[in-house]
């Protein structure tokens, strides 16, 4: 459990009816934590699904919260844990009884219950999706729908979690264009349960996803660290700034600066996974670049109204805004 | 006035013993609307400073809040009107009774009482400072000193005026290197002056300003408004991000266009005014974009949790935040 995984966990908690939840973290401190923080029933420490060999039906849902690359090793570990001739089949519990987990597995039931031969319906928090579609792909026994809530932080680890978290934030559901994934019944759950998070459901396939994404938060990101580290490699800009009572920044830096540098560990694997289309939203970018650098140097003052109207315009549409002059 | 003029005026009114304030405004309707706002004892409309022939010494201050150009042509304006041999003397007010003006002239005292011969300090509110210093360095009898109240908003006009906006906000006085600028007694009026509303007060040359500027807003403000640019002309990327039950923007993206094309007829002057430093940012953060590619594109995994790392330390040390982890 790392931040969303809490959040996720004490989201669910929130709930009038909880899920039992088994977390999974990756040391003995952690794990004392998230008891300490009544996250969850039971915890364990592990970094694999090896724990999970024995019991596994005593869950509804798993809910991988660790980076891309890892979340995929551990698809490939449940695949050797499924039969391989497994279907899933909705549970039937209510809504109240809905069962759940977070950064990992969770009960459905409480967790001495009734044990059944149903196994959970897996899903995770990934921010790219082609690469565990991929995985995901070679494994057709694997009850997985991929789920990408939007709503990461610049702040990582367990103790930055917020119970409201999801709340009126996009979940989008992955369609694969690689398998099979039609099961209308294990989307519905997951509708249901990011829903009842408060967050606002969608579907896109992993292509669409990685490419949209791309353009709308991994470049973003990364032109936020860029924008950082460009203004600090300027050692006057540096010294003065370090000088004045209160940095020289406005609010427009500090906006722009808030996501630099989120989480090191996590974006490796999506500048890793999803490459092809941060290139391209990159290069776009340079390209928009070299012509404002042109249109500088030429002093085409009738250009900056115009361009800078269409950009607002581009921006209220990007982000739903509605102008308020 | 305009949105900080209107929140100038604004901000003075709700102090204990607000000084009597004059608006200048461009249009008969903008003077009703101040007059309707109570922000300004009269209202005047007008786009010269030639009203103020007749009547100046019932001033005390006056705040230019028109762009950058814009201010230039009053500042030569005011130049005919002010005596060759002016000398300006501190005006023997006590704190309370200190006047001033917002986006244009103020009165000092009630506007039907006595006059005498001193004629106000003038100071403005541009965002670029090399080039009015160039003009005021014509004009010695002048007695202007610039300023600079980091409080914009992506808002423009005086319908979105704030009495908060100079809040905890720096103001940086403007020490000339092409002029005069040791009146201490003028200084520490405009210090007292934005002290009064809540302002942090600094000093810059006018050179060493607009080099951090260019780097801490300037070009930021242009990184934002390509980045909406770029964005939207992915058609893909608009489309399906049309189809969304919400922006699939997260937060991140939403924070860094926030200042997307804001005021453009504003920036237009920022940037004929600022190009020298404002091409030395972008050549910089060009240069770091193809850095930032050819690793994109080398899959040097390795470079990024270091690169992630240094540049939350330096969003850290640009906008003064301490580290939540």
């Amino acid at each position: 459990m790392g931040m969303m995984g809490a959040s996720l966990a004490a989201g669910l908690r929130k709930q009038p009816n909880p899920p039992a939840i088994t977390g999974v973290v990756r040391s003995e401190r952690s794990k004392q934590w998230i008891l300490d923080h009544d996250l969850a029933d039971e915890a364990i420490a592990s970094t694999s699904m090896d724990v999970f060999r024995l019991g596994l039906s005593r869950y509804d849902l798993i809910v991988l919260g660790m980076p891309i690359a890892a979340n995929g090793v551990l698809l490939e570990n449940l695949a050797e844990i499924y039969p391989g001739d497994f279907q899933w089949a909705a549970p039937s519990f209510s809504d109240q009884e809905q069962g759940v987990e977070s950064s990992n597995p969770e009960a459905k039931r409480p967790l001495d219950g009734n044990q059944d031969d149903s196994l959970p319906l897996i899903t995770d928090m990934s921010s790219t999706r082609t690469y565990l579609e991929e995985v995901a792909a070679r494994y057709p026994h694997l009850p997985f729908i991929g789920s990408h809530p939007m709503c990461g932080s610049e702040d990582a680890g367990p103790s930055a979690f917020r119970d409201s978290l999801f709340r009126d934030r996009l979940v989008i559901l992955i369609r694969s264009t690689l398998r099979n994934s039609d099961d209308e019944q294990a989307y519905k759950l997951l509708n249901q349960f990011w829903s009842s998070l408060g967050a606002r459901v969608s579907e896109l396939n992993e292509k669409d996803h990685d490419l949209v994404l791309a353009y709308l938060s991994h470049a973003p990101h990364l032109v936020s660290s860029l924008l950082a580290t460009v203004t600090a490699n300027r050692s006057e800009v540096q010294t003065i700034n370090a000088q004045s009572p209160i940095p020289i920044t406005g609010g427009g830096l500090r906006d722009m600066l808030r996501i630099a540098g989120s989480n090191p560990e996590m974006w490796k694997d999506i500048i890793h996974t999803n490459r092809k289309y941060i290139l391209e939203s990159l290069r776009d970018f340079r390209s928009g670049l070299d012509e404002l650098i042109e249109t500088v140097e030429s002093d085409s003052m009738e250009w900056w109204s115009d361009w800078q109207t269409r950009s607002r315009g581009f921006r209220n549409e990007i982000c739903g805004f509605e102008e308020k002059r």
